[in-house]
């Protein structure tokens, strides 16, 4: 089953989709499978993060800001704003595409795992995920 | 075919366990296939590298330590002690999910690849690995 | 489906294997289901980037040389040449797998996105690329 996910993130940060992908694995029907999400942008990107404390998000978002900075001079892709091509670099070091085992009709998670988008542009923007799950 | 792994890591670095992998992806029975290795944990995660001179593994490891300190005052994660923030940041640049085609009932890596968690708390802990194997 | 592409690299940056990888997929006859690449090498990656601006790929490349020189005199793993730890270094930072839903019999890629083999050495080399496409 190949299905779609729009997420509208309002700004940079994590967006947790857990709970609409675990919707998609329901209703595909498979018990024992494998999910997959991509996301269609090259300026946001996926990661499956600690889904318990909000600072640990803050401060990996903080972490990368710090080490792919909007105002390297350096930069000669800077059409689409200063925000853009740091996006690119934060997606290249990230994901782009997660597979998770799903079993007895779940995705095999652990405990203090959820799976996020994370958005990189400071305005945000509808964001298309891609999910197939397979037997 | 969905199975477990658990991996006892006693510190930091690149445990292996491409034979295990291996193992499984033997008694599932499929030929020619897709096996995806799913680490359960968000201070921890997996590679594939190289398994050939484990001074490339120390290089790697010492510089994701220089770039991820654990002694930076910014973090405010801090309550699980000072390698828990740094280790969610390494999990986040590194993979949570890996897809590795099978053929001929043998994981189609390279010569020189190996698999990989690859723990970033400085005691280790035992380690959840979900593996799916399907065709 | 396990299928084989050998990419020629002829230095450092990223390569486009776009067309190649669909060229898998559609001899694969698949309609509906999941496309994964996996690069068999460790001084080599993959990515999905955008495939539009030229710019933005030379950026990206600038940034990863930045932070991951040749000439880091703390690197014990020297013998195979300045460029090869870095080459390691670079390669777990990025991908060494990608899975790509499969829609109505195309990679269901967004607009400006493509697949990159990322060539780390600066001389290049022959590149293998295993492709599973299955239901």
């Amino acid at each position: 089953m190949v299905g779609h996910l729009d997420i509208r993130t309002r700004g940079k940060g994590l967006h947790e989709i857990t709970s609409s992908v675990q919707d998609l694995v329901t209703s595909s029907g498979i018990v024992d499978g494998l999910c997959t999400v991509m996301i269609q942008h090259t300026s946001a990107s996926l990661t499956i993060q600690e889904n318990a404390d909000p600072s640990a998000r803050h401060d990996l978002e903080a972490w990368l800001d710090r080490h792919v900075p909007e105002d390297d001079p350096r930069y000669t892709h800077t059409h689409e704003g200063p925000d853009d091509m740091p996006s690119h670099i934060k997606a290249a070091l990230t994901a782009t595409t997660l597979s998770i085992p799903v079993a007895a009709g779940r995705l095999a998670l652990g405990t203090w795992q959820g799976i996020y988008v994370w958005e990189h542009r400071r305005r945000g923007s509808t964001r298309q995920c891609i999910v197939h799950v397979g037997g």
